[in-house]
Protein backbone atom coordinates (compact mmCIF):
# COMPACT_ATOMS: atom_id res chain seq x y z
CA UNK A 1 0.00 0.00 0.00
CA UNK A 2 1.41 3.49 -0.44
CA UNK A 3 0.28 6.63 1.72
CA UNK A 4 -1.47 9.74 0.69
CA UNK A 5 -3.66 12.65 1.52
CA UNK A 6 -6.85 13.48 1.01
CA UNK A 7 -7.16 16.75 -0.93
CA UNK A 8 -10.63 16.96 -2.65
CA UNK A 9 -12.94 15.00 -4.29
CA UNK A 10 -14.26 14.10 -7.93
CA UNK A 11 -17.49 14.03 -9.25
CA UNK A 12 -19.56 12.10 -12.18
CA UNK A 13 -22.95 11.86 -12.47
CA UNK A 14 -22.57 9.76 -16.07
CA UNK A 15 -20.58 6.34 -15.06
CA UNK A 16 -20.92 2.51 -15.33
CA UNK A 17 -23.46 1.17 -13.02
CA UNK A 18 -21.30 -0.50 -10.77
CA UNK A 19 -20.00 2.62 -9.80
CA UNK A 20 -23.21 3.50 -8.37
CA UNK A 21 -22.99 4.78 -4.63
CA UNK A 22 -19.41 5.15 -4.56
CA UNK A 23 -17.40 7.83 -2.95
CA UNK A 24 -14.68 9.48 -4.85
CA UNK A 25 -11.63 11.15 -3.55
CA UNK A 26 -8.28 12.70 -5.11
CA UNK A 27 -5.18 11.60 -3.08
CA UNK A 28 -1.77 13.25 -3.73
CA UNK A 29 1.13 10.57 -2.72
CA UNK A 30 3.59 11.49 0.21
CA UNK A 31 7.20 9.90 -0.71
CA UNK A 32 9.39 8.54 1.88
CA UNK A 33 9.76 10.85 4.26
CA UNK A 34 6.08 12.20 4.04
CA UNK A 35 6.71 15.23 1.70
CA UNK A 36 3.78 15.45 -0.85
CA UNK A 37 4.62 14.16 -4.28
CA UNK A 38 2.99 15.38 -7.74
CA UNK A 39 1.14 12.17 -8.12
CA UNK A 40 -2.63 11.72 -7.25
CA UNK A 41 -4.92 8.73 -7.55
CA UNK A 42 -9.16 8.98 -7.62
CA UNK A 43 -9.80 6.54 -5.15
CA UNK A 44 -12.81 4.90 -3.76
CA UNK A 45 -13.70 5.55 -0.41
CA UNK A 46 -15.93 3.53 2.08
CA UNK A 47 -14.17 4.69 5.39
CA UNK A 48 -15.48 8.23 5.59
CA UNK A 49 -11.75 9.78 4.94
CA UNK A 50 -11.56 13.88 5.32
CA UNK A 51 -9.55 16.86 3.96
CA UNK A 52 -5.74 16.45 4.75
CA UNK A 53 -6.35 13.50 6.48
CA UNK A 54 -3.35 10.82 5.47
CA UNK A 55 -4.75 7.46 4.46
CA UNK A 56 -3.62 3.67 3.13
CA UNK A 57 -4.52 3.26 -0.66
CA UNK A 58 -4.73 -0.03 -2.05
CA UNK A 59 -4.82 -0.87 -5.72
CA UNK A 60 -7.09 -4.24 -5.19
CA UNK A 61 -10.73 -4.54 -6.23
CA UNK A 62 -12.91 -3.67 -3.50
CA UNK A 63 -14.02 -6.66 -2.27
CA UNK A 64 -17.89 -8.15 -3.43
CA UNK A 65 -20.50 -7.00 -0.45
CA UNK A 66 -21.61 -10.78 1.09
CA UNK A 67 -25.07 -9.25 -0.06
CA UNK A 68 -24.11 -8.87 -3.42
CA UNK A 69 -23.91 -11.41 -6.35
CA UNK A 70 -20.24 -12.71 -6.71
CA UNK A 71 -20.13 -11.26 -9.90
CA UNK A 72 -21.33 -8.11 -8.91
CA UNK A 73 -17.13 -6.92 -9.39
CA UNK A 74 -17.29 -3.19 -9.00
CA UNK A 75 -14.86 -1.47 -11.68
CA UNK A 76 -12.31 -0.02 -9.30
CA UNK A 77 -8.70 -0.61 -9.03
CA UNK A 78 -8.05 2.10 -5.93
CA UNK A 79 -9.60 2.14 -2.46
CA UNK A 80 -9.19 3.75 0.75
CA UNK A 81 -8.84 1.00 2.75
CA UNK A 82 -7.50 2.49 6.66
CA UNK A 83 -6.83 6.30 7.71
CA UNK A 84 -3.47 6.96 9.37
CA UNK A 85 -2.15 7.70 12.54
CA UNK A 86 0.85 7.11 13.20
CA UNK A 87 3.75 6.15 11.28
CA UNK A 88 6.68 5.54 13.22
CA UNK A 89 10.32 5.08 11.87
CA UNK A 90 12.63 3.45 14.41
CA UNK A 91 12.37 5.48 17.50
CA UNK A 92 11.21 8.56 15.51
CA UNK A 93 7.27 9.45 14.45
CA UNK A 94 7.12 10.05 10.68
CA UNK A 95 3.45 10.79 11.10
CA UNK A 96 0.68 11.46 13.78
CA UNK A 97 -2.55 11.99 12.81
CA UNK A 98 -2.61 13.88 16.67
CA UNK A 99 0.05 16.40 15.67
CA UNK A 100 -0.63 17.16 12.03
CA UNK A 101 -4.50 16.91 11.85
CA UNK A 102 -7.29 18.98 13.58
CA UNK A 103 -10.88 18.72 12.96
CA UNK B 1 -8.15 5.27 -11.37
CA UNK B 2 -6.60 8.40 -13.28
CA UNK B 3 -8.20 11.30 -15.05
CA UNK B 4 -7.87 11.14 -18.90
CA UNK B 5 -9.19 13.81 -21.54
CA UNK B 6 -10.90 11.59 -24.71
CA UNK B 7 -8.58 12.69 -27.78
CA UNK B 8 -9.41 9.84 -30.67
CA UNK B 9 -10.60 6.47 -31.43
CA UNK B 10 -8.55 3.66 -32.48
CA UNK B 11 -10.46 1.17 -34.70
CA UNK B 12 -9.28 -2.63 -34.82
CA UNK B 13 -11.19 -4.77 -37.29
CA UNK B 14 -8.74 -8.35 -36.86
CA UNK B 15 -8.99 -8.79 -33.16
CA UNK B 16 -9.33 -11.90 -30.13
CA UNK B 17 -12.99 -12.66 -30.30
CA UNK B 18 -13.57 -11.13 -26.65
CA UNK B 19 -13.02 -7.89 -28.52
CA UNK B 20 -16.03 -7.41 -30.82
CA UNK B 21 -18.09 -5.00 -30.54
CA UNK B 22 -15.90 -3.26 -27.64
CA UNK B 23 -15.37 0.76 -28.66
CA UNK B 24 -11.41 2.12 -28.12
CA UNK B 25 -10.77 5.18 -27.36
CA UNK B 26 -7.59 6.97 -27.01
CA UNK B 27 -7.28 9.10 -24.22
CA UNK B 28 -4.92 11.73 -22.87
CA UNK B 29 -3.58 11.28 -19.07
CA UNK B 30 -3.71 14.56 -17.13
CA UNK B 31 -1.22 15.42 -14.16
CA UNK B 32 -2.49 16.71 -10.86
CA UNK B 33 -3.11 20.46 -11.31
CA UNK B 34 -4.84 19.20 -14.86
CA UNK B 35 -2.35 19.56 -17.60
CA UNK B 36 -1.91 16.81 -20.49
CA UNK B 37 0.68 14.13 -20.16
CA UNK B 38 2.36 12.94 -22.86
CA UNK B 39 1.18 9.47 -21.83
CA UNK B 40 -1.90 7.85 -23.23
CA UNK B 41 -3.95 4.67 -22.77
CA UNK B 42 -6.40 2.78 -25.43
CA UNK B 43 -9.13 2.04 -23.34
CA UNK B 44 -12.74 0.34 -23.56
CA UNK B 45 -16.00 2.23 -23.42
CA UNK B 46 -19.23 1.33 -22.41
CA UNK B 47 -20.07 4.98 -20.95
CA UNK B 48 -20.46 6.61 -24.55
CA UNK B 49 -17.51 9.07 -23.53
CA UNK B 50 -16.98 12.12 -26.52
CA UNK B 51 -14.14 14.04 -27.55
CA UNK B 52 -12.74 16.21 -25.26
CA UNK B 53 -14.29 15.17 -22.36
CA UNK B 54 -12.73 13.96 -18.69
CA UNK B 55 -13.05 10.56 -17.83
CA UNK B 56 -11.86 8.34 -14.97
CA UNK B 57 -9.62 5.44 -16.10
CA UNK B 58 -9.65 2.42 -14.31
CA UNK B 59 -7.30 -0.39 -15.19
CA UNK B 60 -9.75 -3.51 -13.95
CA UNK B 61 -11.53 -5.57 -15.99
CA UNK B 62 -14.30 -5.41 -17.46
CA UNK B 63 -17.22 -6.97 -15.38
CA UNK B 64 -18.76 -9.92 -17.02
CA UNK B 65 -22.04 -9.21 -18.47
CA UNK B 66 -25.11 -10.99 -16.13
CA UNK B 67 -26.06 -12.61 -19.48
CA UNK B 68 -22.89 -14.19 -20.51
CA UNK B 69 -21.17 -16.73 -18.92
CA UNK B 70 -18.61 -16.20 -16.28
CA UNK B 71 -15.47 -17.31 -18.43
CA UNK B 72 -16.37 -14.95 -21.06
CA UNK B 73 -13.89 -12.30 -19.30
CA UNK B 74 -12.57 -9.70 -22.38
CA UNK B 75 -9.16 -9.09 -22.53
CA UNK B 76 -9.23 -5.68 -21.60
CA UNK B 77 -6.91 -3.65 -18.99
CA UNK B 78 -8.22 -0.42 -19.02
CA UNK B 79 -12.22 0.98 -19.01
CA UNK B 80 -13.54 4.31 -18.97
CA UNK B 81 -16.01 4.03 -15.92
CA UNK B 82 -17.46 7.77 -15.44
CA UNK B 83 -17.87 11.09 -17.32
CA UNK B 84 -15.95 13.55 -15.04
CA UNK B 85 -18.01 16.75 -13.53
CA UNK B 86 -15.96 18.43 -11.21
CA UNK B 87 -12.62 17.93 -9.45
CA UNK B 88 -12.69 19.93 -6.81
CA UNK B 89 -9.28 20.25 -4.40
CA UNK B 90 -9.89 21.99 -0.67
CA UNK B 91 -12.51 25.42 -1.59
CA UNK B 92 -11.43 25.23 -5.82
CA UNK B 93 -12.31 23.69 -8.85
CA UNK B 94 -9.41 21.90 -10.25
CA UNK B 95 -11.87 20.82 -13.08
CA UNK B 96 -15.44 21.80 -14.38
CA UNK B 97 -17.14 19.79 -17.50
CA UNK B 98 -19.85 23.24 -17.52
CA UNK B 99 -17.07 25.51 -17.76
CA UNK B 100 -14.68 23.69 -19.97
CA UNK B 101 -16.20 21.65 -22.31
CA UNK B 102 -19.19 22.24 -24.51
CA UNK B 103 -21.19 20.17 -27.43
CA UNK C 1 -4.38 -0.84 -23.64
CA UNK C 2 -0.94 0.32 -25.52
CA UNK C 3 0.15 0.30 -28.71
CA UNK C 4 2.83 -1.55 -30.18
CA UNK C 5 4.83 -2.47 -33.35
CA UNK C 6 6.20 -5.72 -34.16
CA UNK C 7 9.42 -6.27 -34.46
CA UNK C 8 10.30 -9.99 -34.16
CA UNK C 9 9.79 -13.60 -32.57
CA UNK C 10 11.03 -15.08 -29.31
CA UNK C 11 11.83 -19.08 -29.43
CA UNK C 12 11.81 -20.78 -25.70
CA UNK C 13 11.61 -24.58 -25.81
CA UNK C 14 12.02 -25.64 -22.39
CA UNK C 15 9.21 -23.70 -20.38
CA UNK C 16 6.41 -24.02 -18.28
CA UNK C 17 3.59 -26.67 -19.65
CA UNK C 18 1.08 -24.30 -19.82
CA UNK C 19 2.82 -21.87 -22.36
CA UNK C 20 2.81 -25.12 -25.14
CA UNK C 21 1.86 -23.57 -28.05
CA UNK C 22 1.67 -20.32 -27.56
CA UNK C 23 3.36 -18.15 -30.09
CA UNK C 24 6.07 -15.45 -28.69
CA UNK C 25 6.27 -12.14 -30.18
CA UNK C 26 8.87 -9.23 -29.52
CA UNK C 27 6.58 -5.67 -30.15
CA UNK C 28 8.34 -2.06 -28.72
CA UNK C 29 5.81 0.18 -27.96
CA UNK C 30 4.93 3.75 -29.34
CA UNK C 31 4.44 6.96 -27.81
CA UNK C 32 1.31 9.31 -27.93
CA UNK C 33 2.75 10.83 -31.10
CA UNK C 34 3.21 7.14 -32.46
CA UNK C 35 6.89 7.13 -32.08
CA UNK C 36 9.03 3.82 -30.91
CA UNK C 37 9.80 4.08 -27.25
CA UNK C 38 13.30 2.24 -26.21
CA UNK C 39 10.42 -0.05 -24.36
CA UNK C 40 9.86 -3.43 -25.27
CA UNK C 41 7.36 -6.39 -24.32
CA UNK C 42 6.92 -10.04 -24.74
CA UNK C 43 3.11 -10.80 -25.48
CA UNK C 44 1.29 -14.16 -26.55
CA UNK C 45 -0.22 -13.71 -30.12
CA UNK C 46 -3.33 -16.04 -30.98
CA UNK C 47 -4.39 -13.34 -34.18
CA UNK C 48 -1.36 -13.83 -36.61
CA UNK C 49 0.31 -10.37 -35.91
CA UNK C 50 2.97 -9.68 -38.78
CA UNK C 51 6.26 -8.05 -38.40
CA UNK C 52 5.60 -4.03 -38.65
CA UNK C 53 2.05 -4.63 -37.62
CA UNK C 54 0.74 -2.52 -35.18
CA UNK C 55 -1.24 -4.03 -32.43
CA UNK C 56 -3.17 -3.43 -29.32
CA UNK C 57 -0.88 -4.97 -25.88
CA UNK C 58 -3.09 -5.66 -22.84
CA UNK C 59 -1.43 -6.53 -20.16
CA UNK C 60 -4.76 -9.29 -18.85
CA UNK C 61 -4.65 -13.07 -18.84
CA UNK C 62 -5.59 -15.05 -21.79
CA UNK C 63 -8.96 -16.04 -21.61
CA UNK C 64 -9.38 -20.11 -20.46
CA UNK C 65 -10.04 -21.90 -23.58
CA UNK C 66 -13.64 -22.91 -23.83
CA UNK C 67 -12.80 -26.49 -24.16
CA UNK C 68 -10.33 -26.38 -21.23
CA UNK C 69 -10.45 -26.76 -17.72
CA UNK C 70 -10.94 -23.46 -15.30
CA UNK C 71 -8.13 -23.77 -13.45
CA UNK C 72 -5.81 -24.13 -16.92
CA UNK C 73 -4.67 -20.13 -16.60
CA UNK C 74 -1.53 -19.88 -18.37
CA UNK C 75 0.90 -18.34 -17.06
CA UNK C 76 1.13 -15.04 -19.36
CA UNK C 77 0.72 -11.49 -18.58
CA UNK C 78 0.90 -9.56 -21.56
CA UNK C 79 -1.49 -10.25 -24.96
CA UNK C 80 -1.62 -8.91 -28.53
CA UNK C 81 -5.16 -8.55 -28.82
CA UNK C 82 -5.99 -6.18 -31.87
CA UNK C 83 -4.40 -5.26 -34.67
CA UNK C 84 -4.89 -1.85 -36.05
CA UNK C 85 -6.15 -0.32 -38.63
CA UNK C 86 -6.48 3.23 -37.60
CA UNK C 87 -5.66 5.47 -34.74
CA UNK C 88 -7.54 8.95 -34.95
CA UNK C 89 -6.94 11.76 -33.43
CA UNK C 90 -9.70 14.46 -33.59
CA UNK C 91 -9.76 15.24 -37.44
CA UNK C 92 -6.14 13.68 -38.33
CA UNK C 93 -5.02 10.00 -38.49
CA UNK C 94 -1.81 9.46 -36.14
CA UNK C 95 -1.83 5.64 -37.60
CA UNK C 96 -3.13 4.16 -41.00
CA UNK C 97 -2.30 0.55 -41.59
CA UNK C 98 -3.14 0.95 -44.96
CA UNK C 99 -0.82 3.73 -45.39
CA UNK C 100 2.50 2.73 -43.35
CA UNK C 101 2.21 -1.28 -43.72
CA UNK C 102 2.50 -3.26 -46.66
CA UNK C 103 2.81 -6.91 -47.03
CA UNK D 1 9.01 -9.88 -6.08
CA UNK D 2 11.23 -7.00 -4.53
CA UNK D 3 13.34 -7.05 -1.66
CA UNK D 4 13.11 -4.28 0.94
CA UNK D 5 14.46 -3.68 4.35
CA UNK D 6 11.83 -3.16 6.92
CA UNK D 7 11.80 0.85 9.02
CA UNK D 8 8.92 0.75 10.81
CA UNK D 9 5.05 0.38 11.41
CA UNK D 10 1.99 2.13 10.34
CA UNK D 11 -1.31 2.24 13.14
CA UNK D 12 -4.70 2.65 11.16
CA UNK D 13 -7.85 2.25 13.63
CA UNK D 14 -10.59 3.40 11.54
CA UNK D 15 -10.25 1.22 8.39
CA UNK D 16 -12.06 -1.46 6.24
CA UNK D 17 -13.26 -4.57 8.11
CA UNK D 18 -11.14 -6.88 6.03
CA UNK D 19 -8.19 -4.98 7.69
CA UNK D 20 -8.38 -5.86 11.42
CA UNK D 21 -6.07 -7.78 12.96
CA UNK D 22 -3.75 -7.17 10.10
CA UNK D 23 -0.40 -5.83 11.06
CA UNK D 24 1.73 -3.27 9.02
CA UNK D 25 4.63 -2.64 8.13
CA UNK D 26 6.95 0.39 6.21
CA UNK D 27 9.61 -1.17 4.07
CA UNK D 28 11.78 0.89 2.02
CA UNK D 29 13.48 -1.04 -1.07
CA UNK D 30 17.26 -2.10 -1.72
CA UNK D 31 17.97 -2.47 -5.23
CA UNK D 32 20.32 -4.09 -6.70
CA UNK D 33 23.56 -3.66 -5.26
CA UNK D 34 21.98 -3.84 -1.90
CA UNK D 35 21.49 -0.02 -1.42
CA UNK D 36 18.66 1.45 -0.04
CA UNK D 37 16.23 3.36 -2.57
CA UNK D 38 14.08 6.31 -1.70
CA UNK D 39 11.06 4.09 -2.44
CA UNK D 40 8.71 2.54 0.66
CA UNK D 41 5.62 0.20 0.68
CA UNK D 42 3.47 -0.39 3.30
CA UNK D 43 2.68 -4.25 3.60
CA UNK D 44 1.00 -6.41 5.45
CA UNK D 45 3.04 -8.87 7.84
CA UNK D 46 2.31 -12.52 8.68
CA UNK D 47 5.17 -13.77 9.40
CA UNK D 48 6.86 -11.20 12.17
CA UNK D 49 9.00 -9.44 10.83
CA UNK D 50 11.86 -7.45 12.59
CA UNK D 51 13.08 -3.61 12.46
CA UNK D 52 16.42 -3.67 10.11
CA UNK D 53 15.90 -7.76 8.67
CA UNK D 54 15.20 -7.78 4.63
CA UNK D 55 12.15 -9.29 3.21
CA UNK D 56 10.71 -10.69 0.44
CA UNK D 57 7.44 -8.23 -0.82
CA UNK D 58 4.69 -9.75 -2.92
CA UNK D 59 1.98 -7.36 -4.67
CA UNK D 60 -0.36 -10.08 -4.69
CA UNK D 61 -3.11 -10.56 -2.23
CA UNK D 62 -3.41 -12.28 0.60
CA UNK D 63 -4.72 -15.96 0.28
CA UNK D 64 -8.28 -16.17 1.92
CA UNK D 65 -7.52 -18.25 5.18
CA UNK D 66 -8.54 -21.80 4.63
CA UNK D 67 -11.43 -21.35 7.10
CA UNK D 68 -13.34 -18.37 5.88
CA UNK D 69 -15.56 -17.50 2.93
CA UNK D 70 -13.48 -17.71 -0.58
CA UNK D 71 -15.48 -14.12 -0.98
CA UNK D 72 -13.44 -12.50 2.57
CA UNK D 73 -10.71 -11.48 0.18
CA UNK D 74 -8.85 -8.91 1.93
CA UNK D 75 -7.82 -5.27 0.39
CA UNK D 76 -4.44 -5.85 0.79
CA UNK D 77 -1.81 -5.22 -1.99
CA UNK D 78 1.45 -5.76 -0.59
CA UNK D 79 2.59 -8.54 1.44
CA UNK D 80 5.69 -9.34 3.59
CA UNK D 81 5.96 -13.25 2.30
CA UNK D 82 9.79 -14.42 3.53
CA UNK D 83 12.23 -13.15 5.64
CA UNK D 84 15.53 -13.01 4.12
CA UNK D 85 18.34 -14.93 5.00
CA UNK D 86 20.69 -14.91 2.07
CA UNK D 87 20.99 -13.29 -1.48
CA UNK D 88 23.80 -15.21 -3.32
CA UNK D 89 25.09 -13.42 -6.95
CA UNK D 90 27.75 -15.96 -9.04
CA UNK D 91 29.77 -16.55 -6.09
CA UNK D 92 29.63 -13.78 -3.75
CA UNK D 93 27.11 -12.50 -1.04
CA UNK D 94 24.72 -9.62 -1.67
CA UNK D 95 23.23 -9.95 1.55
CA UNK D 96 23.72 -12.52 4.48
CA UNK D 97 21.31 -11.82 7.57
CA UNK D 98 23.95 -13.48 9.93
CA UNK D 99 26.51 -10.69 8.82
CA UNK D 100 24.41 -7.53 8.60
CA UNK D 101 21.61 -8.45 11.03
CA UNK D 102 21.62 -8.74 14.74
CA UNK D 103 19.12 -9.02 16.98
CA UNK E 1 6.58 -10.64 -20.54
CA UNK E 2 10.11 -9.16 -19.66
CA UNK E 3 13.36 -10.91 -20.35
CA UNK E 4 15.75 -11.60 -17.49
CA UNK E 5 19.17 -12.58 -17.04
CA UNK E 6 19.75 -15.20 -14.19
CA UNK E 7 22.29 -13.62 -11.74
CA UNK E 8 21.88 -15.47 -8.58
CA UNK E 9 19.63 -17.10 -5.97
CA UNK E 10 17.58 -15.85 -3.04
CA UNK E 11 17.10 -18.13 0.17
CA UNK E 12 14.27 -17.57 2.66
CA UNK E 13 13.50 -20.14 5.29
CA UNK E 14 11.26 -18.31 7.31
CA UNK E 15 8.34 -17.62 4.99
CA UNK E 16 4.89 -18.15 4.63
CA UNK E 17 3.32 -21.39 4.28
CA UNK E 18 2.64 -21.08 0.61
CA UNK E 19 6.09 -20.59 -0.28
CA UNK E 20 7.29 -24.04 0.95
CA UNK E 21 9.47 -25.58 -2.26
CA UNK E 22 9.37 -22.86 -4.32
CA UNK E 23 12.89 -22.05 -5.49
CA UNK E 24 13.70 -18.30 -5.76
CA UNK E 25 16.05 -16.76 -8.16
CA UNK E 26 17.56 -13.32 -8.71
CA UNK E 27 17.04 -12.10 -12.13
CA UNK E 28 18.20 -8.75 -13.73
CA UNK E 29 16.28 -7.49 -16.99
CA UNK E 30 17.62 -6.37 -20.42
CA UNK E 31 16.62 -3.50 -22.24
CA UNK E 32 15.58 -3.97 -25.85
CA UNK E 33 19.20 -3.83 -26.99
CA UNK E 34 19.79 -6.98 -24.69
CA UNK E 35 22.09 -4.50 -22.47
CA UNK E 36 21.61 -5.66 -18.43
CA UNK E 37 18.97 -3.01 -16.71
CA UNK E 38 19.87 -1.72 -12.81
CA UNK E 39 16.52 -3.78 -12.65
CA UNK E 40 16.00 -6.97 -10.80
CA UNK E 41 13.34 -9.22 -9.93
CA UNK E 42 13.06 -11.71 -7.56
CA UNK E 43 11.73 -14.56 -9.44
CA UNK E 44 9.64 -18.08 -8.27
CA UNK E 45 11.81 -21.01 -10.76
CA UNK E 46 9.60 -24.22 -11.79
CA UNK E 47 11.60 -24.80 -14.58
CA UNK E 48 14.97 -25.04 -13.53
CA UNK E 49 16.93 -21.70 -15.12
CA UNK E 50 20.35 -21.67 -14.65
CA UNK E 51 22.61 -19.04 -14.17
CA UNK E 52 23.34 -16.59 -16.60
CA UNK E 53 20.32 -18.36 -18.20
CA UNK E 54 18.19 -15.68 -20.37
CA UNK E 55 14.38 -16.41 -19.20
CA UNK E 56 10.73 -15.19 -19.73
CA UNK E 57 9.28 -13.58 -16.62
CA UNK E 58 5.64 -13.08 -16.42
CA UNK E 59 4.27 -11.48 -13.22
CA UNK E 60 1.40 -13.67 -12.98
CA UNK E 61 0.83 -16.11 -10.49
CA UNK E 62 1.77 -19.69 -9.85
CA UNK E 63 -1.50 -21.36 -11.37
CA UNK E 64 -2.44 -23.75 -8.80
CA UNK E 65 -1.67 -27.45 -9.32
CA UNK E 66 -3.94 -29.46 -10.51
CA UNK E 67 -3.66 -32.18 -7.23
CA UNK E 68 -4.52 -28.53 -4.61
CA UNK E 69 -7.24 -26.50 -3.78
CA UNK E 70 -8.31 -23.85 -5.85
CA UNK E 71 -7.94 -21.59 -2.78
CA UNK E 72 -4.18 -22.52 -2.26
CA UNK E 73 -2.55 -19.72 -4.45
CA UNK E 74 0.93 -19.25 -3.80
CA UNK E 75 1.62 -15.49 -2.92
CA UNK E 76 3.82 -15.02 -6.19
CA UNK E 77 3.84 -12.40 -8.13
CA UNK E 78 6.53 -12.96 -10.24
CA UNK E 79 7.90 -16.39 -12.23
CA UNK E 80 10.06 -18.03 -14.45
CA UNK E 81 8.12 -19.52 -17.51
CA UNK E 82 10.84 -20.26 -20.42
CA UNK E 83 14.17 -20.41 -21.03
CA UNK E 84 14.84 -18.39 -24.03
CA UNK E 85 16.56 -20.17 -27.09
CA UNK E 86 16.45 -17.09 -29.67
CA UNK E 87 15.20 -13.56 -29.86
CA UNK E 88 14.84 -12.29 -33.73
CA UNK E 89 14.62 -9.25 -34.55
CA UNK E 90 13.86 -8.52 -38.00
CA UNK E 91 16.68 -10.86 -39.98
CA UNK E 92 19.03 -10.43 -37.12
CA UNK E 93 19.39 -12.24 -33.61
CA UNK E 94 19.14 -10.70 -30.72
CA UNK E 95 19.99 -13.36 -28.64
CA UNK E 96 20.81 -16.95 -29.27
CA UNK E 97 21.49 -19.23 -26.36
CA UNK E 98 23.81 -21.41 -28.08
CA UNK E 99 26.18 -18.47 -29.34
CA UNK E 100 25.96 -17.06 -25.83
CA UNK E 101 25.67 -19.30 -23.09
CA UNK E 102 27.51 -22.21 -22.39
CA UNK E 103 27.25 -24.75 -20.31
Amino acid sequence: MQVAKVRGTVVSTHKLPGMTGVKLLWVQFVDEQGQLLPQYEVVADRIGAGIDEWILVSRRALAPDSDTDDRDLRPIDALAIGIIDTITLGNSLLYSKKDEYRY
